[in-house]
């Protein structure tokens, strides 16, 4: 087998027939084998069965450059991968045991032959076949060489647009610069832009992708997340820890769910001193000052109350900025001039406060994250920008 | 063909070999399928290309009683499922469209021939795949009739024991059940038990299924869940309510994240009245009243603080109930005395405060969520057991 060099992913295991097993590898592995240079041209799933499993790595090895298989390699007689391998290799012994650095079972390495694909065996456990499979990347590049097609990527996260106003402006802006393609990875939270080079020097692809991200350099500046991470949490933690600031919460809607996010990495504490869930009118009253008058007056889904929220939080917790977020998530309790989706966001900073109502489409899940995600990229802005 | 009918599932989308989309339709198809009497035989994944497409379900349908395709059937020119379908089926019209109730394309459905399973072509987006394929399962049923193997199933909710606990005990009672299997079905919250009855009547099934949940019901009855959906969250909110109780929380290492799971269904207001995150030693002192002597002499991770945050939060919301958790996440601040993963979690009810400390395993990701899950379960049990 000659050319670029393909590649097909086999995951193994009854549990993932049944349903009852979400296969991540398949999606891991196949990213990871596409910007290594050797793409996946098909996957599959077969059960703990011998000779399914001797039948699809021998089918696979004579279509592909190189086979990963996933899964089956457990103790238990449940496991037939190895049975499996050693039918189709007619008990031919592998050429490298990888050793597993987070468990037991070593990942398999079988060189390609004549008519024969390259086959490394991973056991299934995700921690476990990731850890490998990058352990064995050495192997796969010694052995298929040139075959690869390099690929390079740069990614740029942003926030803030949605992919249906976003790729319309980004696309052509980067078919006008040849040789870079463009995906646009979408979540609840934004949109990542991944820029690709293929087959080219290393100097080269670094002149392209500079070219693509100036090109669309405007276009993505107000909606841009620069921390390494793309995580908007990351980058205010990282703003406010640059000022000295301090941060405090007010959420209502969220119910904790913004404390959760900033909490998700350790050394939190450095700028998160804590926040109130306000679930009920009392508790905004009570533990962050918002008065019965403003709440009557303007209900409890409305700007002045967001803001309130948040420099009540300021007070609480004696920190240099606040948030304050309060809405309507759903399914019930909206009405025509607030609708399901509605939510008020405020961001209090030394240098002042500002309230935003959004609408946010979506189930209740997304409604809660979408606006969560708008509430911090909105003090994130005001942080960046201060004096 | 013909004995127990089997399925193959083949998803189609170039995205899916890039690994830019986690492939969930799989999964789902697999267990309906199986919960229908079709068991899954072998899935596959494919770009769109027309040959591959054309070649999968030609296999696909020589292999299988049943195949079912999701994917590849947009508007633009990318999707090939169609022209795919065509060929394999020498341009055959469909026997059936079934209108899709969630978008455009319908379902399109081929009978069965002498050597050729049935084909149902379905949508890519999961919102429109699961609709289409509940509306065609009556084709199938009539399609398929008695090649159809009957299965039943029952679904117990544990929480609080592991599975390499709980199994051991489990597995030989359900053995001693003649036709009933049992699946342990883990994640970071507890334990499902899926009991399952394959090729009876239903009175029969309904026999058997209750003779083994009374066969496990000792061991099981102080880990289960009750609640339709097996959540703690459910399951608490209903106790509450049935004792006209209401809730507050005070987290720490959750960061909110156990205010977050309260609130992800409409109507936690019922009960739930909200909580302080207090991350800074000085909100646990200013807005839970932990005092600094209990804070200094035993450390903010520690039984006496853990109760202490749970009576604050009763009094700051002036609640019935109240839940304190304090604990170190990790991956850094574990010491000799208190290792990452130790986490101390209060529960106040009219009835008094009962305080445990655990020790939890994993990242800190899982640490944080199974001490949430296991401070829950202990309110939860207290609620259920007041007098």
């Amino acid at each position: 087998m000659t050319g670029i060099a393909r590649s097909i992913v086999l995951t193994i295991g009854d549990e993932l027939l049944l349903g009852r097993t979400l296969d991540s590898n398949s999606a891991w592995l196949a990213d990871r084998l596409s910007m290594l240079g050797a793409p996946v041209g098909r996957m599959g799933t077969i059960g703990d069965v011998e000779e399914d499993v001797a039948d699809a790595v021998r089918d696979a090895r004579s279509r592909a450059a190189l086979v990963v298989t996933t899964g089956g390699l457990g103790p238990t007689a449940d496991d037939r991968t190895l049975a499996g391998v050693a039918a189709a290799t007619a008990g031919r012994v592998p050429d490298a045991e990888i050793p597993n650095p987070r468990g037991v079972e070593p990942a398999r390495w079988y060189e390609p032959e004549l008519d024969t694909g390259a086959l490394l065996v991973l056991p299934g456990p995700p921690r476990e076949m990731t850890a490998l499979f990058e352990a064995s990347v050495p192997r796969i590049r010694a052995s298929l060489g040139d075959r690869l097609r390099t690929v390079r990527t740069r990614t740029i996260a942003t926030t803030g647009i949605p992919e249906s106003r976003l790729a319309p402006k980004i696309q052509p802006l980067v078919d006008g610069v040849d040789g870079v393609d463009v995906a646009f990875l979408p979540d609840l939270h934004g949109v990542d832009l991944r820029l690709r080079v293929q087959g080219s020097s290393e100097r080269e692809a670094t002149r392209l992708l500079d070219a693509a991200e100036s090109a669309i350099a405007d276009v993505v500046r107000p909606f841009r997340l620069t921390a390494p991470s793309g995580d908007v949490v990351e980058a205010l933690t990282d703003a406010l820890l640059a000022r000295g600031w301090t941060l405090a919460l007010g959420e209502s809607c969220t119910g904790g769910g913004i404390g959760e996010r900033m909490t998700v990495r350790a050394g939190a504490s450095r700028v998160f001193l804590g926040g109130v869930v306000a679930y009920s009118n009392e508790a905004k009253q009570v533990l962050l000052g918002v008065s019965a008058a403003t709440l009557e007056e303007h209900g409890a889904v409305s700007e002045p109350v967001a803001a309130s929220m948040a420099e009540g939080a300021v007070r609480a917790f004696a920190a240099d900025c606040g948030l304050g977020i309060t809405g309507i998530a759903g399914p019930g309790g909206g009405s025509e001039e607030k609708p399901v989706g509605t939510v008020c966001y405020a961001a209090a900073t030394p240098e002042g406060v500002v309230v935003t109502t959004g609408r946010f489409r979506g189930d209740r899940d997304a409604v809660r994250r979408r606006s969560g995600q708008a509430a911090l990229v909105q003090l994130l802005r005001l942080v960046e920008r201060a004096p």
